[in-house]
């Protein structure tokens, strides 16, 4: 199944040394991913890079030109080490400076005196951008073009997403149905699986191993937006897994 | 921080529509990641793709042109959408076919009547690869160039990593110090921490905040393949820390 020119598409750019050397675990992708399919949008990448304004420059400029949306998470407290506004500001060309809609924000809960230099920087916005909530700490994100900006603070990213995502174009939701192969090996219904596949142009059919105490467990999904072309597919699945299992 | 020329790097291709489409969650990121610090080799960017050979083979050209290490997983086994063997080929631009090797590995599972087209799919292996056994299931990931191809299934992909890993050039280890800034808010201490990251070249300094129930808990991390930069690094930052809290 390919990307229709009307489809929705995103990518997701995740930005921190942090993730990449294993002292912290992702969980934005998981969560966005099912965001994203919920409505009816196909994420397409994803990629995670450093700490560093080349790299970040270079994905940003890449994500954005090819998705109808690019998801940043990380890099927008108040540490030297934070610095995706100023790498987003810079990949589309524009200035960036102190916002003063985002200060605002920030006086709602530091005392003016508080607000140093270093929290002045997570009111550093480019020059056009639309703010985003976030109500848990205050320190905005931000949407410029097709991109949008958040934290990279699980709970921070959640709100976010919560407050940006209802302002995004959404497809045809994804339908899905998953058939559980159970005791049938993968190697014994691929070629025939292989062959629906084929036939039913307008679905997605994938299948997917799962280890588990007892031995494998095996699943087969079948993904599409039209739900007849769906059913279709999902019919002759089913009757290849209850023939083989007889 | 910078990269040196000396430095080993590395990057991960996670092949897959099941965790774009957020339905796996995926684990084997955090994983190679955390072997990758401990072997002293540099993480440098990660990408997620879908089982589409063009954006497989792009990847797959670009990762491994880049980074001293390639490392993907996904797309390995027996059905019609494991196309990573053939992608890893194309991009390598040589031929692809079954493996008597691999063909052998497999008949360790499969009586030879049970190895039917679908199962020798798993056999599939780019001409000049090597084969990276797979204690678990049999069927091989593969190393070519510096390409290595892993399953998805987490187990079975620790198990390739930890075959192929000791013949891997490991670099100096990263060596990290974690200062607790608990009670300090970020905002705080960033423009002297920022100050000191800039007098100290030879480490990297992260400022990690984590939501908890009490509130912000900061962490401070201090990185540096150099024992005597990283020390003189911590002790200005522990300084800072002690001032702060007093």
């Amino acid at each position: 199944m390919n990307a229709t020119p009307d489809t929705i598409t995103a990518a997701i750019l995740v930005i921190g040394d942090e993730i990449l050397s294993g002292r912290t675990k992702d969980k934005n992708i998981g969560t966005i991913a099912d965001y994203l399919t919920a409505a009816g949008i196909d994420l397409r990448e994803v990629r995670i890079v450093p700490d560093e304004a080349d790299m970040i420059v270079e994905a940003v400029n890449a994500l954005r030109a090819r998705y109808t949306y690019l998801f940043t998470t990380g890099g927008i407290g108040p540490t030297h080490d934070d610095i995706t506004a100023d790498c987003v500001a810079k990949a589309f060309g524009v200035g960036i400076d102190i916002d003063e809609r985002a200060r605002a924000m920030l006086l709602e809960r530091h005392k003016p005196e508080d607000l140093n230099e270093a929290r002045l920087r997570m009111a550093r916005i480019p020059f056009g951008a639309d703010l985003i909530a976030n109500p848990i700490s205050k320190a905005p994100g931000f949407r410029i073009g097709n991109v949008m900006v958040m934290a990279g603070v699980p709970a921070i990213m959640q709100a976010m997403l919560d407050a940006v995502g209802p302002t995004l174009k959404g497809g045809a939701a994804m339908l899905s149905e998953t058939i559980e192969a159970r005791g049938i090996p993968e190697g014994t219904y691929a070629g025939e699986l292989g062959a629906i596949a084929k036939n039913h142009a307008a679905v997605s059919i994938g299948s997917y191993p799962m280890m588990t105490p007892e031995g494998f467990r095996n699943r087969i999904v079948v993904r599409s937006r039209d739900g007849a072309a769906l059913a279709g597919a999902v019919a002759e699945v089913e009757a290849l897994v209850k023939r083989l299992s007889a």
